[in-house]
């Protein structure tokens, strides 16, 4: 079966002429046109051939997976990654992924086909026999057993700055209250600074977690409420978990931040019309979505990366929690 | 030249046969592709036309042209159609396209090539010149002078429904507060719907609006605590307004809801965690969303649409601020 080297040759051009030719793309001078065409009825060049040179033109999109774009943190995200692939004429495809990874596992699947040019993951699903380094893949928080270059915030300083500023507060009996995904996350590092720091500063600490999701969020706190009366200063991995806790806590009867001081993680709230303006670790989002997309393209460029995951430094920002 | 038609009859089969075969999508017998891939090479079938049939292929990719993903209302917006979307296997190419006409234009240019199957565009810019009633587009809130269906709440029940919230609550000389774009958009019923209420119930009431977008809040804000001394009942024409309004007005020592009851528009509260949980006229997001996508596939059908506006129906939602 004749190839597109055999048109090329026929006809006396380059390869890359013979492809714009069939792709309509680009200029080609009217008589090398014929030419190409001559060649290709000549060798009865095969469509299929065509057609799939055709599919598989690089894509100039690049797929965002994310658990849910209803979540605030994740919808800035997603603002300025679209807005940093938009610069470079590139197209953001969005895909809720939450709890499905057949989903993520069909772009994948698009990534091989070159209908996507790369993906941003930030996946908590199993998905760590589909993913190689060789593909173009930037993680965000999660890290795949090395293989894939990921992007985060400095969650571990971050766990350290929450500790230290609960203590600032007044706090002696500080909790850590989360949830634990099945497989490994950067965010659980924000869990090992607090402690690290809490055991390094001589204090006493909690650390309460359960499996990610939490199903019942009732049930979560009432088992904490009634299981740690004297905790005085609270960390939630996430600003919603720390909302959460403070409405529960007011309905008990807890003032915060009179009897409990509170911190969370992300910084959501982009705008002090809602109350209590939480203090929180302030994730650098639109750092971190910039970055995994230079990182990105450095990858389609067949660039090296230097290191697997990179920290975005975080900032503590004062609220009324504290 | 021969078209797709003469490798059709010459090879005996349908012309949708010779596609597959093209395309090597769907079951197509071995004897059967033979004889048509004999035919392509017996009529010297023209690689271009086979290209451009190639990318006349439908795409399976929708774009969503929204101001910015940021804002919680068309986060939530963009996460039911996602889902609706993925339900029949086609993909969301996501743009924010927030005072950047040249960012919408080129999406229409990319449905034009179908590289994108359609498009839903919730926009405020002025691209009334380049839409048609002919092609795949489905907007939500704005409708371009009829030629494009729309999808929007109802914007003018919601008004009424906020008057008589206002009224209710004890209000006896409420004010529409808002903005006004540059185009007609449905969201303006909200005001006027507002306005009818309270002539009809023969009540005094205030319009405050400015072009939009509002640059300086502050300075708005201002204009109308200066101006405005005895309202005691706001409507604002978004929740994120209304946001706004009551903390500049506790700033002023005005206490809502007790010397100022406050009804805002769209139900971004989804978790009650953050206060005052507003008063509001809640969009049905959900519906509107998939409502949208299955228009949109009945115009992929080249199915009649019966209606240019379609009104979906709007809720009261008591929260802290009536």
């Amino acid at each position: 079966m004749p190839s597109i080297k055999d048109v090329a040759s026929l006809a006396g051009v380059a390869v890359g002429t013979v492809s714009r030719v069939i792709n309509n793309s680009g200029a080609v001078k009217p008589d090398t046109r014929r030419r190409v065409e001559e060649a290709i009825q000549e060798l009865n060049y095969f469509p299929n051939e065509i057609a799939r040179n055709l599919k598989m033109q690089r894509s100039k999109t690049v797929a965002l997976l994310l658990p849910s774009i209803w979540n605030p943190f994740f919808s800035e995200l997603a603002y300025y990654i679209e807005d940093e692939l938009d610069q470079e004429g590139f197209k953001l495809m969005l895909c809720n992924s939450g709890g499905k990874p057949e989903k993520e596992l069909y772009y994948l699947d698009m990534l091989q086909q070159n209908k996507v040019a790369g993906i941003v993951g930030i996946t908590y699903n199993d998905i760590e026999s589909s993913v190689s380094n060789h593909i173009p893949i930037v993680s965000i928080d999660r890290h795949f057993d090395k293989k894939i270059t990921c992007v985060t915030s400095d969650n571990y300083e971050g766990g350290r700055l929450a500790l230290k500023e609960l203590i600032k507060a007044g706090a002696r009996n500080p909790a850590f209250i989360g949830s634990v995904t099945s497989v490994f996350s950067e965010t659980m590092n924000r869990r090992k600074g607090f402690v690290d720091e809490a055991k390094s500063l001589g204090v006493n600490y909690v650390v309460y977690e359960k499996p990610d999701p939490i199903e019942d969020e009732d049930a979560y706190f009432d088992e904490f409420f009634n299981t740690h009366h004297d905790v005085d200063g609270i960390f939630a991995i996430t600003d919603l978990l720390a909302a959460s806790y403070i409405e529960r806590a007011r309905k008990r009867g807890i003032r915060v931040p009179e009897d409990v001081k509170v911190i969370g993680y992300d910084g959501i709230q982009d705008h002090p019309y809602f109350h209590p303006i939480l203090s929180t670790i302030r994730q650098p989002v639109e750092e971190m979505a910039r970055m995994t997309i230079r990182l990105l393209f450095k990858k389609f460029e067949g660039g090296k990366l230097g290191k697997d995951v990179y920290h975005l430094p975080v900032q503590f920002r004062q609220g009324e929690t504290t």
